[in-house]
């Protein structure tokens, strides 16, 4: 077999065997299929597609490329969530924390944040002391005692996974539906998942724009987890303005807590039930959706959700006064509330803006080596739908810097569009695909 | 400017302009573009095209990316021809020196042979001596003296088209017509020529199989020697059956020698006369084809055509007695004649597998690294059309193996194929298009 020959077929519009597909994967890995030949196969499979059957092989090839945990002795049936990235995005600080609690154990390997969209790492790491590098050792190990593990992607699981992404990235091969749904499900496939709730994000603030785009990498992850032998459900939600009120690392991590002690943001905490719910159904811990979301419910209102929050940052070296008193988190040095310079139905909320808004303040990265301030963001305090009046606080600027801080409040003040007439809030959900 | 906006800007079907096309030419040649990221873009331009301008700017860019030759001074409009490669094609060997009899200079730059198609500098170099390794000095010395020259490409002319040809071959982008035709023009151009004739091979002994991509090229080679201010014909020929009868490197000397005198195939002869009447046309040596041809047919009935080959071959340090008595070229061992195993008109003598058997025999290279054999190749003994009576000689074999002859044999017979009606003979030329 020969690379070439597998890029030609590919180039031809053929459909590749799993024995090549795996040929190739693993030569990458290994180094012996050089980038260049990745990169002419990437751009290939960008510009004409693949079809489930090889998206599936290749998720597999990819996961298999390096370590494959084995959670079956910890948790009989391991459910894993997914997040395509948002804007405002913190549903992982709440909706695990509530699995766990209602008796699922869940252990995550999440991301940092690329661009406009935030990283559950990066959140995280507001907590003085909180460790995101766990050996699969004590991965494991905290999933039996703790139930909860909210750690980073170890470099064992995977490693096709990096090495193609790096490649891609300098490309212009990132935008491939087969490519993103065999990232997403490789990682998840490796960590040892045997069930997924694929939280895919449509609109502006989202790497999906389109519904119909966004649909099609769904149903594709969907289709591909069912032929990998796993289960998903894809929920396809709403991503034009804000996922709740805070985006911004610190400010993010306190709006989890709000929600955690009940009184989060009314969206958010909906979302995060609807998550919990699914994820419960497909473990078979409730048998429907609706006693999901009220198991979620009771777990909240008893505090068990905050409760196992709170052993979830005991275990990983954080220091839980921050979960007890949320106000030692960083906080920025400027802190100002910006008006509405006019009034009636707010039309609009750019979520890409508001992303931008808050790299700009420094809560984020334009690129993967930069650091990222945790005290800095934006607190929005309107949703799309709802009267406001000119001159009532539209939202709150964190800042650590003058001139950001004025840069940033024109662009926010830009990406709020109104309307005399009523306007109709946005949906949360747009579709559910279930394999 | 960045190669991965340039790269994604292709992806996504918009032009190029032609500063981003000559950046990432330039910084391809200079290393400060990675070859991954040329892969990718290759496979974009094979996949999602390049218009004529495009191409033309790329063709200018790739001749900018080393030396230009300047001929100016040494003829009034300097004249190159150009064969897309086919089987038995010893074109330049017999239409250099009469082109050059005619009093029109030309210093030509070949290639070497690769898979079924031959080249110039193989076939030249079964004369002893004969060196193909001018430096550009005496490239240029030798024009201004013996108005002839036949030398390998130079290291110094259009660099980014060794790099980007040897990439190409790895990463399945070799066939992209605007990358085609940008590598055979830029050479040329950097080489200082003003016009070409470009002889566009069609059928199974070419690389263009059809009449319609051939045409594609041709077009296209036409159009952008336009937009880069050079003038340009380009004529299809066939390529169903070989050029002339031999096949191999001291076999189609030999064949060109005959010719030279006067006694070579008739289809050979007439298409040398065509091409030779094009470049004198368009260097304005006569005012048109019929005057050209017939100055063909007379430096050929002189007898000063074949002294300007001997000239040549003294001038590059070849030795002139394999030109005046050339039964001293290299012979094969075993030189076997074949007959027909059955009669009837021939209805096809499949060029692909001609040339393939040729590269079996050890005439040509699988991979460039190989050496070639001399001596060894094949002699077809009719053309399409004719009428052989069983048992008739059919071919013969130049071989040094006996295996491999007998192998060279059974495969060859194949390629004959027969009608007990009778068939038309195939044409030389299908289209001429003039810019």
């Amino acid at each position: 077999m020969r690379a070439v020959d597998i890029i030609q077929k590919k180039r031809d519009r053929q459909e590749l065997s799993s024995a090549e597909i795996d040929f190739f994967i693993q030569g990458y890995t290994r180094g012996e299929i050089p980038d260049y030949q990745a990169a002419a196969w990437a751009m290939a499979v960008l510009l004409n597609g693949m079809s489930d059957r090889e998206t599936a092989d290749l998720t597999m090839s990819i996961a298999a490329s390096g370590e494959m945990l084995d959670l079956t002795a910890v948790v009989p049936l391991a459910v894993d969530k997914h997040s395509t990235g948002g804007v405002g995005d913190k549903t992982s600080l709440v909706v695990e924390p509530v699995v766990a609690a209602c008796g699922l154990p869940v252990g995550k390997m999440s991301g940092r944040g690329l661009g406009f969209t935030g990283g559950t790492l990066d959140k995280l790491e507001s907590i003085p002391g909180y460790r995101t590098n766990l050996s699969t050792e004590e991965f494991l190990a905290q999933l039996r005692t703790v139930g909860l593990v909210l750690s980073g992607q170890s470099a064992d699981l995977a490693p096709a996974d990096g090495k193609l992404y790096a490649l891609r990235d300098v490309t212009a091969t990132v935008q491939s539906i087969p490519l993103i749904a065999s990232s997403i499900l490789s990682k998840k496939i490796a960590a040892g998942a045997q069930a997924f709730v694929l939280d895919v994000k449509v609109g502006e603030g989202a790497f999906m724009r389109t519904l119909e785009e966004a649909r099609v990498l769904a149903h594709m992850m969907v289709a591909i987890a069912r032929l990998a032998g796993r289960r998903a459900v894809a929920l396809l939600s709403d991503m034009n303005q804000p996922l709740g009120y805070a985006v911004g690392n610190a400010l993010e991590v306190r709006e989890a807590l709000d929600t955690l002690r009940g009184a989060g943001p009314q969206d958010f905490w909906r979302h995060c039930r609807v998550v919990s719910a699914h994820m419960l159904a497909l473990a078979g811990v409730t048998p429907d959706l609706g006693e999901g979301e009220a198991l979620a419910e009771s777990v909240l209102a008893s505090g068990e959700a905050l409760e196992k929050f709170r052993q979830l940052v005991m275990a990983q070296g954080g220091d839980v006064r921050y979960i007890d008193e949320p106000d030692r988190l960083p906080r920025a040095a400027y802190v100002n509330v910006i008006p509405a310079s006019q009034g009636g139905y707010l039309a609009g909320l750019n979520a890409r803006m508001v992303g931008e808004t808050a790299v700009l303040l420094g809560a984020g990265r334009a690129r993967k080596e930069d650091p990222v301030d945790h005290a800095v963001g934006i607190v929005v305090h309107h949703k799309v739908g709802e009267k406001v009046d000119a001159g009532a606080p539209l939202f709150t600027l964190h800042a650590n810097d003058l001139e950001r801080l004025q840069h940033a409040r024109e662009i926010l003040l830009a990406s709020h569009t109104w309307s005399a007439e009523p306007v109709e809030p946005l949906p949360l959900f747009l579709d559910v695909i279930d394999g």
